[in-house]
């Protein structure tokens, strides 16, 4: 999330931690260390994090163990990172709960057509010749461009997924990204699209989405993908373009799916798949060596029967 | 789609193409290839599938080469006829969106119960005895009969999920087919049912359907059937009577599942199935033999092991 | 479902059945086999399940078959149980279906925000610092504590999906049960959880539910569980303390998982599981077996090609 440029060391005060470094940095953002950006505050609270984020672009980094500081950055040392920098989104991002169905600050463009039941939140921007079907749900912040079509009962922009186990409880990292739809996108009946928990949820220009697909937080889609009905994709994940995923296939957390990507139904992807090829199976392989191990797999009662009859 | 009988010359004229055979004939109805009947027009842009339009029971084709005409019927010549037809479709089904929550052109039952939050589209038809729980979605034209209960946020006659891959974009196949929901069928929470993209969409009388199920386009589904939660069937699917669909199972496009099969969890069928039998497995194949290659599975790396160690 | 305590007399002329035993007993609560306690009334039309029945805590059983009736209990005898205790479970709690979008007679905590289009049905409970995004659909009797977040478009009490296959339809077991969310809860987007049969759906403290997951009838899931996006836990599934489901993941009926067990993506259990384990597969096994085997699997066709050429 970008936030208007606040000096490190007022960031620190709001949160009551020490300042190591260069106090006056200018903060313009805070992010999650996946999507990080120059000018950004991400937090670390693992010392097998730390050299990642330390090295990372952020220029300032809620952490809560005093190391040494790399030169330009600031570090701000707290206890508790993670609760830190949620105390942070909220304060640049209060909860404020629409009463309207469609918010006053909501920007909607020419010849779009809105249906009844349909939730559109705080600084929504929805752009022109897009259909809203009824009952669609759309939270704060998100920007749809044209000719977009959402079908009835989806969900655009609910949080992300995303906490922190703790002894007695899982603490929530609080959602403070948005979700983008490029234009001529047509998302299918009953999906659910998560914000990004510090970024942007992407989905790319013309690409298709059938029903009750679900898109995690911080994920991005290229252009001209098809993804097919009950499909899910974990939080971010990168998808390529021309990429089609079949149904109710499944991509887990932090993966890479270049161009022209195929994946038969039902896959689950669980490593990084590469350019043009095809896969299936869960978890998921190329799709003709795991169609040979199926038919072999069909062969082996007999042949195991064979071997040991005749040895 | 039934349309009003039309001469196949003012249809040409309509789309700008040259009429090869009998151009007087009256066409009644604009269809997918999958579901032609006499009467229909079709389009055909592909020599592989020629044959099997031309041998249809189409009485016009939209097509883009040059061709035989088949006696008694008619061809329409157009470079474009995806885009030809999908013209046609909307001109005799205009997409009209309805600011009433409920349209004044649906027709409801006695003693049907419609709760707060549902929308019912333009012409469509509920019989006596329904329940429609809060916030779901009755899209345009579709027909539901008697003693039907939908639970809340589930979305009938959504688009079909069809589209044509171009060079540079996805070019939607325009939905003009509908829903039928026969007698005494229940339907669960948050599913989703598409319309035909030409023809209907149809569950059989006194099928039950658990939550979050997806049905796809112009798929059609016996009576008496069970199908569990978050199964997927895809389009143009036919589904005999006493059929059981375990939960997540999902079914591919165009396949035919006969009378009292049974689909165990999670099963991923892509060939049609026999009746009467019981299947397993992603992809699926009859239950016994699945669960007899998984329990060699299961021994295989002992006995690879033993083998490596004996010879 | 708790009943205001009535002799089972006169539950015997509600429904036209002949009483065998201690006919003053006062019956206290309708349930299902699975569920019950003592006081409940429950059913029972197979010889298969009498023992278990005529054995269980239930106070009063509903029998078609004159058998000899436990001491202290009492025996309804009907030539349909199934049909009979469906009548007594509409009997106590007829269906009232509110006009209003939030029944009159919910009780609404402090500092709880309901978002537009949500629906809270007849008797709901919800505590002290909730969030109800739009468009959610909140049935009848359901229970909320404090500080749960329920997410746009999700479901909570929809009917059970529990039907009798009869000679030629399915007949419904008629849900009397309610839902009831503890304290700290956060539950995604488009999901559905069904409300007990008889008895409660049970989601525990703390616990946490990603987006299109489906939590079936009578199913009990304990605190700080983790459920990802579109799982599906089928009816009467007892979760423990700290578990893990991943994506698409899913448990059949009546299934035991105990504390700290951890289930990967798309793993489908059909057994109770082991307390603090990893699972994986479809059906699902111990992750490290079952990664063994596909390892295995892998090497299976040069395996096999290997032999024939040497023997």
């Amino acid at each position: 999330m970008k936030i208007q440029a606040t000096p490190a060391s007022e960031l620190a005060k709001l949160i009551g931690a020490k300042v190591i470094g260069s106090a006056q940095k200018h903060i313009t953002g805070l992010n999650e260390i996946h999507r990080v950006n120059e000018g950004d505050l991400i937090f670390v609270d693992h010392p097998k994090y730390f050299k990642n984020a330390l090295s990372s672009k952020a220029t300032a980094v809620i952490i809560n163990q005093e190391v040494e500081c790399p030169d330009g950055k600031v570090l701000l040392l707290h206890e508790e990172p993670f609760t830190a920098y949620n105390k942070l989104v909220r304060h640049f991002q209060p909860l404020q709960f629409s009463n309207a169905s469609i918010s006053p600050t909501a920007r909607i463009g020419e010849n779009t057509v809105i249906m009844p039941g349909v939730f559109v939140g705080h600084e929504v921007e929805i752009g022109d010749n897009c259909i809203i079907y009824p009952n669609t749900v759309i939270y704060d912040y998100t920007h749809i461009g044209n000719n977009v079509i959402i079908h009835a009962n989806s969900v655009i922009g609910s949080d992300a997924f995303y906490f922190k186990r703790r002894l007695s409880k899982l603490e929530k990292l609080e959602s403070c990204g948005d979700v983008i739809i490029h234009n001529d996108v047509e998302i299918g009946a009953g999906c659910t699209i998560d914000r990004g928990v510090s970024a942007s949820t992407i989905i790319g220009e013309g690409t298709k989405i059938d029903n009750l697909v679900h898109i995690g937080h911080d994920s991005t889609i290229g252009k001209h993908c098809t993804i097919a009905a009950q499909v899910g994709v974990a939080g971010v994940v990168d998808i390529g373009d021309n990429v089609i995923l079949w149904g109710q296939a499944g991509i887990a957390n932090d993966i890479t799916i270049p161009n022209n990507v195929e994946v038969y139904a039902q896959s689950g992807v669980g490593k990084d798949l590469e350019s043009g090829k095809v896969y299936f199976g869960s978890p998921a392989a190329e799709a003709r060596e795991k169609f040979k191990e199926l038919a072999y797999l069909k062969k082996l009662p007999s042949f195991i029967e064979h071997i040991k009859n005749n040895t």
